[in-house]
């Protein structure tokens, strides 16, 4: 059984035309769906519609979460749930979450055609805010979905203009009234582009998600002492550029080491003041984000960073605050749902490899509390993603799909995993 | 002798007057007289009245430089200058060049009340557009006075506002009709704020000024490419921010290994794009500040660093363009002149050292012509200078100022140096 890969493909395109905007860097057609945006709830109501062609029975949770419903032989039985977000960065391409969304419609359009029936009934869901462009926390509707944050909380957020959370989500129509907290399904899917150059460049055509990473960002400002660059002797410099060069390149060395497993770390961000040609940089604001797939490697990670700012603060004369701007766990998927996507991918006929997530995904909210996983699909151009150059071909995004099918199919199936 | 350091310090307040302004960042009384702005005009007119009341031959040169004539036994004779200027950056004190030119006119009033007659004339000069900061030239009326650039150069230099030179110096009054060119003095003395540490680290009270850095601005542009910083594997990178964290600090190990001599290196600007916490910066601009008392060891610094920035495009895979900003050689001062002021210190009792100029100064053109040299008296603050906070005590600018009357003296006496 194969999904209608031009069928997929031109829901993506149809969905994308929502909040699309002249992009000027790249002279690209971009999509702009802020969370709860009049654009995100254009995008909603189109895949909503979707849903009741399809005569799925439609639920909208108090977060604004909408779950649609297959039937199955025993509808008592936990769901099978793939999901994902229809939401978008301000400057971002068609297939970022929409993916998973219209992916799973389009597996449940081909159970349809086929006319097969399952033991489990099957949910095709997406959730609110999960980008966190607009209200600063992202997963949003999943996490409060899966219980690690409350309604509450997710209620009083508000974006930038003061604009509180529960009021747009009223406004575009979207305040559900079913429970937010969802019951755990007995899976949980998701497809998603790989937002990554490894899949591109290897040319393999699967990515077999192990989990997410652990973020850390860390938001350093350094204090040193501004000075004339020709007046001012070097044994008398305090150059807060040179000491955020310094810690730059300590993140490449301690990679190198090794000793931090499979850890990356970037230095964004990184402003000299006052940022002139001829004045020795007496502040940087600099920013370092860490990610590790191993909680302990990265806790192992912060800690010898933190050692390191003792030794630049004496090196360098400098003063070195830093404080947490974000900081996640590592999450693992479920092993054994990673072999029977591998195994799917190996029928297919697909090259596969196993990857860690770069980004976070709704996936890893319900990592806690059913066996999840995620499949990834190659984007072209490395991968590029946020970005109105986000591109990923038809046979790109039905190849994903279908291993997702194939996978879905025995786990709806099942009594047990 | 000695000179009045109450009055001198009275006209550098009273200078000081003119183009206040509040200062933001630092709560303290700022001066800005930006070269022929209505503020300079004033300022240039309160300096002309008391070269006229000093009874000084006043006559101004068709760049604006004004020059006061103190005659000598001989008049045909070429005179001794003492010189500086009175424009100032926008952010400036109240020291920077004036406290050369009224040090100059106290001088004359000290001999004036003392009755001294010398063998040669004496000038006090203040030349236009020393900072540079309008019209992008520094050192422009003592360059064009000197030879190095021509009139018509600097009638042509128009300020961002598209006003042109010539027409500034109309409006202000001080469009001359004296030649520009000026013969060669005997000999061109000048006192200025150190402008650095060096002097007030150490206690020094009078710095006896060796010559002036060559300089060496480059402006870069490094292009990496950009890319998420969860999803981008390290080896897959192309880090622009990091290739410029490798210049930084390979300019402090070109230092430290001592093959360049007196080398000083500044990093001052350098702004990662997009510089955003989890995007790797695809591009950095960035600027890089080369100092050397040595003409040849530049060179063979510019040559290291060029060799340097071949090695980071292959390490880093980014591409390094970069182009030449600034670039002015190192001028030697008479080491005569530079004895004398050494054993003219002595004799007063003050403690001295031999110290190399950090910024460009007028001082620096008359060499061309004629033996110079300069005084530096310390600054409060580590020197610092181009900013409100910019502060000599009265001894401290009386200190240079009376070794500069007593080398006067003995050059103004003599036939020949």
């Amino acid at each position: 059984m194969r999904i209608n890969s031009d069928r997929l493909y031109a829901a993506l395109e149809q969905l994308g035309q929502i909040g699309r905007y002249q992009d000027e860097e790249t002279g690209l057609q971009g999509v702009c769906r802020l969370a709860l945006s009049a654009e995100d709830g254009d995008g909603r109501r189109l895949v909503l519609s979707w849903m009741r062609q399809l005569a799925l029975e439609v639920r909208i949770d108090r977060i604004g979460n909408v779950y649609a419903r297959r039937a199955g032989r025993r509808n008592e039985m936990a769901p099978v749930v793939i999901g994902s977000h229809v939401d978008s960065v301000p400057t971002a391409g068609r297939f970022d979450g929409c993916l998973g969304v219209l992916g799973g419609l389009e597996i449940v359009r081909t159970l349809n055609e086929q006319k097969v029936e399952t033991l489990r009934p099957i949910e095709v869901a997406f959730f609110t805010d999960e980008e966190g462009c607009r209200f600063g926390t992202d997963m949003l509707g999943s996490a409060v979905a899966c219980g690690r944050l409350t309604l509450e909380y997710a209620y009083e957020l508000r974006d930038r203009d003061g604009l509180r959370l529960r009021d747009e989500l009223e406004r575009i129509g979207f305040l559900g009234e079913c429970d937010e907290r969802v019951g755990p399904p007995h899976a949980y899917l998701e497809c998603h582009v790989e937002q990554g150059p490894i899949l591109y460049r290897k040319g393999v055509e699967v990515g077999v998600v192990s989990g997410v990473q652990s973020i850390s960002w860390q938001a350093l400002t350094i204090v040193g002492k501004s000075g004339h660059a020709g007046a001012t002797p070097m044994d008398l410099r305090a150059d807060a550029g040179v000491a955020a060069s310094m810690i730059n390149l300590k993140l490449r060395e301690m990679i190198a080491g090794g000793q931090y497993g499979e850890m990356r770390a970037t230095m964004g961000s990184l402003s000299p003041v006052p940022g002139l040609v001829n004045i020795v940089p007496g502040r940087v604001e600099a920013t370092v984000d860490l990610r590790n797939p191993s909680n302990e490697l990265m806790q192992k990670s912060e800690a010898a960073l933190l050692a390191y700012y003792a030794e630049v603060e004496k090196a360098e004369k400098v003063e070195i605050r830093w404080r947490q701007t974000a900081r996640t766990p590592a999450v693992a998927f479920s092993s054994r749902l990673q072999e029977r996507i591998a195994a799917a991918a190996e029928r297919g006929g697909l090259s596969h490899q196993s990857i860690i997530a770069g980004a976070g995904h709704d996936a890893q909210e319900f990592a806690a509390i059913c066996p999840a996983a995620m499949v990834f699909c190659p984007g072209e151009y490395d991968g590029i993603s946020h970005n109105p150059r986000e591109f990923s071909t038809p046979k790109q995004c039905a190849d994903g799909v279908n291993v997702l099918l194939d996978v879905l199919l025995q786990l709806a199936d099942q009594e047990e995993l």
